[in-house]
């Protein structure tokens, strides 16, 4: 169990929670005795339990960002926070779906994001089945939309947040927040606390995973750059705790520093 | 001819040297007597003459873009505005290469410019068939380079400088220059002085052009977004004048306003 949970664990450098499932799952597999059948039924009952929580916190977080929204509220969001990307009804998302359901017929600015386009293929799918009125657009092009003034609120997950409240995000978050910061447009983080790593006092502690060459230069299996060029891959950037308006967390909107 | 000089200069809206270069051709056949061939042959004539005088105008441009390099410095470019996209060295691309001619061994930070990948497809290639050290990456990376100190200079192109200073550029460079901008990285638009529409107050009167929903959704013709979600896809942006450093041109780096 412990062989295999550090396999799992070490999967992802970046984002925190996975870390603190695997160790759960260690200490259960530790506190079970009896034959393997008994430990392996206690550590199902254990993921289990994960899930169930994750459901409630993603609930939670979904009610406590109401109060940030409005009838007609333009979101604009990055990557996918949706029920694709976690237990439940999401984080991010699961804010803009929640206000979808009490009737505010909230609109959503669905970044692409490159390279992997999560928005376009996960949110944009997510918030259609939802019938949530979005667009997909360039990452790029987000800042002209702020400047038009067509963005009230921007909504991001976080895969870890420092104590300092440093949120490391999928690449392409920290540029919204500057963006954000320069228009006077409210960026928030939305994750569960389980996504807070209280031991980690600031941002340049956290380990940016950099992925390979042909997500950016081969993308969707056809080349666009030449094979001789070097590629920038971050996984994840990071977005200092000036930027970050606020924390939505399943036990409420908080501020930094964060204690364990 | 009139016919068909309005049918080019009206194919993309936000350039303003194709308007130019079209109308120098209605005054070349205007000006002409004689039969088809005759004005035929002024037109040829013209044609080359712009084509020279751009070669002429985009070395001149590499000259005195050279003010602002220096050894090894890092640059960052968006879109492309090298050999491709001229009739010479190029403009943005062109200072870089000419200090790569002068063994100043520059480095380029290559955004790969959603959605037509203008980036890693021309601008690449054409650093990589000049030796020049260079990576490809999303556009959404550049912020965090930025964070890290590893950008000296923004160098981009313009479509079109309007009076004031602001500048129509393609799609993300206005998001650069805000990044830029808070990194207190400087930020030069790049470009003859034909982009210069002195007839033209503000960035706010350029139109810009916005073009179809497959560019972002069906990428190198794979479906990313849902066909049923709606797309933002402008193909330019404006940057406001207070965000640029200066104006590399063929006459030298100027600052607004621009008088006819």
């Amino acid at each position: 169990v412990d062989e295999v949970a550090q396999r799992i664990a070490g999967a992802r450098p970046t984002a925190v929670n996975l870390r603190w499932a695997m160790e759960r799952m260690r200490r259960r597999a530790r506190a079970t005795s009896g034959d393997a059948a008994a430990i392996l039924g206690a550590l199902r009952a254990e993921a289990q339990a994960i899930w169930d929580e994750d459901r409630a916190m993603c609930s939670a977080i979904a009610e406590h960002g109401q109060a940030l929204m409005r009838a007609r509220i333009r979101v604009l969001t990055h990557c996918n926070t949706g029920a694709l990307a976690t237990g439940g009804i999401g984080t991010a998302l699961g804010v803009v779906l929640r206000a979808a359901e009490r009737g505010l017929d909230p609109e959503v600015w669905v970044d692409e994001t490159r390279p992997l386009w999560q928005g376009a293929r996960l949110t944009a799918w997510e918030l259609g089945r939802a019938g949530v009125r979005h667009a997909v657009l360039p990452d790029s092009a987000a800042a002209a939309l702020m400047a038009q003034g067509r963005v009230d609120l921007v909504l991001v997950g976080a895969d870890r947040v420092a104590r300092n409240g440093d949120v490391a995000n999928k690449v392409g978050t920290y540029a919204l927040a500057v963006l954000a910061h320069h228009h006077g447009v409210p960026f928030y983080s939305v994750a569960p606390t389980t996504s807070f790593d209280t031991a980690c006092p600031d941002g340049a502690r956290i380990e940016i995973e950099h992925r390979g060459a042909a997500e950016v230069a081969v993308p969707l299996g056809v080349r666009v750059a030449p094979a001789a060029s070097a590629v920038f891959n971050p996984a994840f950037d990071v977005t200092p705790a000036p930027l970050v308006t606020g924390y939505v967390t399943e036990r409420g909107v908080l501020h930094p520093p964060f204690e364990g």
